[in-house]
């Protein structure tokens, strides 16, 4: 089967005319970000992923990642395939040039990201937690532990981690047992020695980097309980001296893995903590503000989770339209001499339109709340980097939420597409949906985005960026019926009323909403997840919209005698319309829910259950 | 982790307040099926499950069937279990008493059936093809075919399986290649010898039974090309003499099985016939019959893997219930002074009510359909038949394409209510998903169901038989307007709306479908699926309002001091409600989809894709 190709001409569209690029370039540390220099980072990675990453996908599924005589071994190909990862600088794309990185944004290192996950989602943890690490660093790390840990660890020869989870302790990190001890062996620095075990440490222990570097969420011995008594330590699985040489081994370990549903290559260890003396351990910032500190990069982690759900829409889109378009069976509905390629029938095609639809809206909402990330944290003017960062922060628990929702739903399409061939695990199909299925989960689960989403995003503010959003999309409304003439006009009218229906109900809701989080707090949880899918599908309408839009205006332009790819912007309206149809055609039925589904919910007793 | 514990008391419910199981008792040939016979069976079956079948589940998953040396070997513990399962007599439930079986009706079989597939789909799927080769032969097999095999099928010493799928013939079954040739050894009578390879073959081979009576599509020399030249023969792996006796292994062997996302335990055969001298095969009917012969089969086939949504929804629902009542994690939104067990959570206690409203919902029009093929099948009266096989008719693709497409969607949730240990396989809530994602592919994918539906079953008859459908639920609401005063009145009116706007939308896009069928094929077509889902939604909705009523009507006896089980009446209706606020309420959005949706489904020619 073909490997996977980087959807870069999308990618462009999106970047360009969606997302506005040329703003981000002008941002201060990011006039390096061309559209030229992108293209070229895109064509690279692209050409990364398909040759190097993509290859080891299914193998990397079969043979998993294993633990034998205390050690992890990755798939075969993992390790040379790390190697080059590294070597040619993809590890450091986005990070400080202060450490070594290139210093790219968001906006960039956003498409980047998504290529590593659709070629290999499993390969592309391992990287993402040591950014997740390395920004814990960065943003609270002495100065010290930034010198001895980071540049090792943006060029990608050491790995990092985080290590939250215990089995009593997942969503509520309240319950967190493991212990961090003030210890006081002078040659080491200043240090605590750590006890405990930590359950689902993604890449805890493996073979391809020198050395991992574990972020440890625990608790010093006088530390208030619950949340205000957590703390964060760096934990190396080989300590290291002031010069960043690589001492003794510390007293961490890996105990065994899980047997997981997907994403069989990334090792899911149980890490064990002070087995002897106790694991030696740095802390990060200040005792008792370890939660902080992860809320801090709560963002990233989950804007990185919610990218997943768009790459593995893009790949099992890819996979079953190559499948759709070979597979020879039936005659066409409307008549044919002998059997055609299943593409030709209409619900064949109306899967493939749903991944396709699916997937350009989720990239298109992502790319846009990448764009604001670095708007958030560069831009000059301080009203407009607060105006971003409320709408980043607004953005990420839907991102997050929606489109790992969305995720295992495309790839489960992607497997009907194939019919009985897509239950095979040859075809490659099905191992989509088995990686997929753990988007929606990690980094917290969509009932906790969506908790997030009504409670410190929604309710908070009483509404008030909802309703920034909401203004936005009533623009973009504006533009559409002004637009709606002409060639194409027909189908811009339709989108529009689509989007005005959806957007009202949107509306209705986060008022809703906002008024029943302080009547009714246990109704408004209730209806925290449709309320979550329903923004979703609202803001990926919105940018379909903003896309069908931009090609309007392209296809006037081509009809007066422009140049363009009139096929491209053709099919961008055409994509829209089934969205409008198939997707924003749902956001009625969800306010219904919202408002009225609460009483459901709660009707039973336990009991009764 | 607990077994597999029958729902019986929901299974009453729907038998004895929804079905009629009464009136089914009183057809001719169903007399044995009263209720405290019925209650007897459940009973034992109940038991069976959770003792014999629900233990081997995850073990058989793990394990799985293998292939080695040319023989199928079935995981640990499923041979001890099918021949306690065949010596109890559960193999023979069904079937006619003159071969050896009990002739219950399809109203006793179908719960005991739903049994076997919660507890353990892979080893159901045996006695399901054994009943599908059954049915074959008593339809249309000769007397002498018939007397040499029915016996030690019914009785389930030896199995059955249907060979039709070729890996250029899966849907489209005129495709079909394999080759049976008249031969003349007066020794074997009347026979073809022959020749083809066969996949997706389940239960191709396996060492539960002695023998393995396959049923095979192929095309005799002279047969016309496409479907109307296939025919449909016997091909026993051991010849079988004229006093049942065992002979010679016949030309048929298994040559691999697949390696699936799930079902493990089931093996999944190519199979070889005539690699030698051809497999010794006899003609059942007629030939070029045959594919008219597996039509005639077809309901029975759909109607049972409908069934297994169901199963695997309830048992997804269990053991998310059970892990719900256990996990403890989080304090009350509402205000708790510690962490409480998670089903306490609305948006957890949300997607439990999912599950059991689904299924409550799936299993009642299961049932219900149940009990009109018996109707169909034994009344007396011939337009009370015809009237029960047309609903029945109308019904099956419903029931398969919705309830398996839901059995998905509800696993998926079951994994969700895990949080992590959902990810990880010996929890078990993975294997559900991995299992319930065949149900919309074999016996017809779900787009198939759809063309069915509303090609066969709805534009074939101008609509007639959905608008008795719709005469019916809107005799329902029009119950449920009665209904509505005094407690739960409240509840039943806005049961009563939903359903409303609800069965509107259906018989508008019913309408629509009528129409367009005639007038543009290809959008028929292209709403064919969401049409589907909306008659489900609408169908279970009607089948959760009629269990409100009844509810209601028993709440307002005990109220005035009748006996009964208040507690469970109350949680009918509002599961009920749950239902028509969360899933009705999607009915509108679907219509929009149905009636609007081709245009988009249809705008982009193949390469723009």
């Amino acid at each position: 089967m073909a490997e996977y190709i980087a959807p870069i001409r999308d990618m462009q569209f999106v970047l360009n005319k969606l997302v506005g690029l040329e703003n981000v370039s002008r941002l201060p540390g990011c006039e390096e970000a061309t559209s030229d220099l992108v293209d070229q980072i895109l064509e690279e990675s692209g050409r990364f992923s398909s040759e190097v990453l993509s290859p080891l996908n299914q193998s990397g599924d079969k043979e998993g990642s294993s633990f034998e005589n205390g050690a992890v071994r990755t798939p075969a190909g993992f390790k040379e395939a790390y190697r080059q990862f590294t070597e040619a600088g993809w590890n450091a794309l986005q990070f400080p040039p202060e450490f070594g990185g290139q210093g790219l944004p968001t906006i960039v290192s956003t498409p980047v990201a998504e290529m590593w996950k659709s070629a290999n989602m499993a390969f592309s943890l391992c990287p993402l937690l040591t950014g997740g690490a390395i920004e814990a660093l960065l943003l609270r790390g002495a100065e010290e532990y930034k010198r001895m840990f980071l540049p090792r660890m943006v060029e990608g020869s050491w790995t990092g981690t985080m290590n939250l989870t215990e089995s009593q302790a997942g969503t509520d990190l309240a319950l967190i047992k493991t212990r961090a001890v003030p210890a006081t062996d002078a040659e080491l620095g200043p240090h605590y020695r750590i006890f405990g075990q930590k359950i689902f440490i993604t890449y805890g222990d493996h073979d391809l980097a020198e050395n991992i570097i574990h972020l440890v969420l625990g608790r010093t011995p006088d530390a208030p309980e619950g949340v205000k008594g957590i703390s964060l330590f760096i934990v190396p699985k080989f300590l290291v001296d002031k010069h960043g040489s690589l001492g003794e081994r510390n007293d961490v370990h890996c105990v065994s893995l899980e047997h997981k549903l997907g994403i069989h290559a990334s090792p899911t260890a149980v890490m064990l903590f002070g087995e002897k003396d106790g694991a030696v351990g740095y802390l990060v910032g200040e005792e008792n503000r370890g939660l902080e500190y992860m809320f801090i990069m709560m963002n990233a982690a989950r804007f990185a989770v919610g990218l997943e759900g768009v790459a593995i829409s893009e790949r099992a889109y890819q996979r079953a339209l190559a499948y759709a378009k070979d597979r020879i069976q039936s005659r066409d509905v409307a008549g044919s001499d002998k059997s055609v390629p299943i593409i030709r029938h209409p619900d064949v095609r109306r899967m493939l339109m749903s991944m396709k639809a699916h997937t350009e809206a989720m990239r298109a909402l992502q790319y846009v709340v990448a764009a604001s990330m670095d708007i958030a944290r560069r831009h000059p003017d301080r009203e407009e980097r607060m105006r971003h960062q409320a709408f980043v922060d607004f953005m990420i628990p839907v991102v997050k939420g929606w489109n790992t929702e969305t995720g295992i739903e495309m790839a489960s399409i992607g497997i009907q597409v194939h019919g009985g061939m897509g239950f095979i695990e040859e075809t490659g199909a099905a191992q989509h949906l088995r990686d997929a299925r753990i988007a929606t989960i990690y980094e917290g689960t969509t009932g906790i985005q969506a908790n997030d989403l009504i409670g410190r995003k929604l309710a908070r503010d009483g509404g008030a960026t909802a309703k920034v959003v909401i203004q936005m999309i009533r623009e973009c409304e504006a533009e559409l019926a002004q637009a709606a003439t002409g060639a194409e006009g027909a189908e811009l009218a339709a989108i529009r009323e689509s989007l005005a229906r959806g957007t009202s109900a949107f509306a209705e809701s986060a008022a809703w909403m906002v008024r029943s989080y302080k009547a009714d707090i246990k109704a408004a949880h209730a209806g925290a997840v449709p309320f979550l899918k329903l923004a979703g599908i609202v803001c990926g309408g919105w940018q379909m919209a903003r896309a069908a839009l931009v090609a309007k205006k392209k296809l006037d332009s081509i009809a007066k005698g422009g140049t363009g790819d009139a096929a491209f912007y053709q099919a961008k309206i055409g994509t829209a319309l089934f969205y409008a149809d198939h997707v924003l055609s749902q956001a009625g039925g969800l306010r219904e829910t919202v408002m009225h589904g609460a009483r459901g919910v709660m009707a039973l007793a336990e009991e009764q259950f």
